[in-house]
């Protein structure tokens, strides 16, 4: 059905964009990187036929009008990336609608209702954080001001850089009534390969919750300073960290230290400052909530102990969240029809989907992953995984657009 | 004797070149600010009548002639600091040299030996490790090749930095055979101040063994990744680290990391890879290269155990040394006849002194740090202090200048 040539056409070009030898693709939110990625797909778009808008996020979509006056269906993803990630985590599932609406076009099909396409901004949170900044923002989750003013790094605001790259739209044109919204994505992880099913059902979202830790000791000379008189804030860490995965982390619930920083960073000084990030996952709300605590717990009796202080805030909540029954089916049919092997499964990873499912009906198409890999240079979705995917998102969204 | 008024404003005007409000002072070797306060050495040198020249490793000389062409009294220490470092380490024994010359110019002394007073280049190592490159390229430790190569963090090499600054000299300037090298430097740690005495006669330097530790697991996403199945580096690093202080260091080896990072560094990335530091410091040489041992076999064990991979380099090595019984003699004379209460010490940090030793005889004066602070911007030396060892210095060069 679909054009495997000129699917695979888009898919290699976009992944050029933001390559580093050797380190996979860097096309952080709102960058240089992710203005080119933005105005290629921009120029797809118009090849394609679809009217493009901008919303006040930097979310862009792409429109191709149906018989009828009703809400459209939506499908899409995101076109960042993590600073050394991959070529399909989010693009895929942008390029895919993108295929789906063309193949559209090749079969001159006019549906009922309108199709969206859509890339939303800050999908991933490595630059901006917390991730999902772009669909949390239409969903609700997040007010305008708060996106505005996430900040990079450098300290580059998400706004500033939105203008910078001249992708700032207007309010007035976010996603509005939707009748479902389709994110197809890669799994990211290692259960469809495992099974060997092709197509992952997805009916559901675990919880999500991000820590920052700052400790504060006491900088000192690594020489003449006894063992007994620090205030070593990363050996309190690494006791933490430590204890974390220990206790704290086990086959239902995550942890994950990502990021850690320590001041002065010099071999020589005792670190008087530590930074790092927890990241805590489980599909059980409950589950996810206790070792929050847990770690809570942990960061002050370790830092009490020390007599180091600390300081912990909130980065980021996200709960297990269910898609719509609906939705789910109909992803479902179309597998059947297609005669693809699947399951239905909960997702690890935040999507945009997310917080979509916030406003409208909502669900999720995975594909499998490679080793399982991703938010790596090595993540891999086979070719003939992407065909599948690319048929079973056609069928499902030629089936919403007649309902 | 000597003269506080000018001694408190070289002081004062140096603790403002590279000053960073609430952050210390950020004189790192061969920056701009490390040139600009060599600049205004340079001058201070020259009013004082000073023949300057430079060596082919940035290292400043002032020559005071004597009445007899025979080997000089050298003294001095360095100008640059940490990257949030203290107002007195280093640029203390350079300003109190200075101040023993002006003192001798003052009363139109004249000694037998010439007096030199030198500023050397890159002691702290915090921006190109390892070191004391400046006097251990005098000394023979360190061949220029190797001290021309090393490269700080962005990539820019000593050489380079030297140009740049303007402070290549030659290598014919290099410090010549001398009859006595004497360092007056702040304690940095806390003893003189615990046990009440105003002056530290410091017998020897510590061994230290600096370590670089590369852990390379596998990053992953850190959502989906079950925690079997991860290979994660910082979580490797963590154990190693909580480890490293439990069973490694005790009240004889002090161990410490003060150098991490990890990659890629963003909040839902389980870390593929980390860096970090290891000191190990002790006055006894074989507990020392023990604890090396130990630290190597625990890296290896977990690194093994968890599964990832890990390469250690070694990044400095230095033995324990002690300094030339009769300079020794000489500073407790001096302490003895102005009434200052004293004791024997060995340094915990390295100092140039230490390689300075490995070419002639060699000794240090320590003043006390309050709080045993160093390498902070915190970092202290009472004023009643400086000018005790003041006393000290001028009084130990007279004596040595005549011998
Ligand atoms: N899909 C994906 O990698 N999203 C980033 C948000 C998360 O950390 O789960
Ligand atoms: N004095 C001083 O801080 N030297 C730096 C070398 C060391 O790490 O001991």
């Amino acid at each position: 059905n679909i054009n495997k040539e000129r699917l695979f056409h888009t898919l290699s070009k976009s992944s050029e964009i933001g390559a580093i030898p050797g380190k996979g693709l860097k096309r952080l939110a709102l960058s240089d990187e992710d203005k080119e990625m933005r105005d290629i797909f921009k120029g797809w778009c118009q090849e394609a036929g679809l009217t493009l808008r901008v919303d006040d996020f930097g979310n862009m979509y792409g429109r191709r009008e149906g018989k009828k006056a009703l809400p459209p269906v939506v499908l899409g993803s995101h076109l960042d990336t993590q600073p050394e990630g991959g070529r399909f985590d989010g693009i895929l599932g942008v390029l895919l609608a993108l295929e789906v609406v063309n193949t559209l076009n090749d079969h001159n099909m006019e549906t009922d209702r309108p199709v969206e396409i859509v890339n939303f901004t800050n999908e991933e949170g490595a630059r901006f954080e917390p991730p999902m900044l772009g669909s949390g923002g239409v969903a609700g989750v997040f007010d305008q001001e708060y996106v505005y003013s996430r900040k990079d790094r450098e300290g580059h605001s998400f706004l500033e850089e939105m203008q910078r790259i001249g992708y700032k739209g207007e309010e007035e044109n976010r996603l509005g009534d939707f009748h479902s919204f389709l994110e197809l994505h890669i799994e990211q992880g290692p259960v469809l390969e495992e099974e060997n099913k092709q197509i992952g059902i997805v009916e559901g979202i675990q919880g999500i919750s991000w820590m920052g830790v700052t400790i504060t000791g006491e900088a000192d000379h690594a020489g003449p300073t006894p063992m007994h008189l620090r205030k070593d804030a990363l050996m309190a860490a690494a006791e933490i960290m430590h204890n974390m995965e220990k206790k704290i982390a086990n086959t239902e619930v995550t942890v994950t230290v990502g990021k850690i920083s320590a001041s002065p960073d010099t071999v020589n000084c005792v670190p008087g400052e530590v930074y790092f990030t927890v990241d805590i996952r489980s599909t059980d709300d409950q589950l996810r909530e206790g070792a929050v605590e847990q770690a809570r717990a942990l960061i002050s009796e370790v830092c009490h102990e020390r007599q180091v202080d600390v300081e912990t805030a909130e980065l980021w909540e996200t709960e297990k969240i269910d898609f719509g029954k609906g939705i789910i089916d109909a992803i479902e049919k179309s597998v059947e029809t297609l005669g693809y092997s699947s399951r239905r499964m909960v997702s690890g990873a935040g999507h945009d989907a997310k917080y979509i499912n916030n406003i409208g009906p909502t669900a999720m198409i995975f594909l499998p992953s490679v080793n399982g890999k991703s938010h790596v240079p090595s993540e891999l979705t086979l070719d003939e995984d992407i065909i599948s995917g690319a048929n079973v998102l056609y069928q499902t969204v030629l089936a919403l657009a007649e309902e």
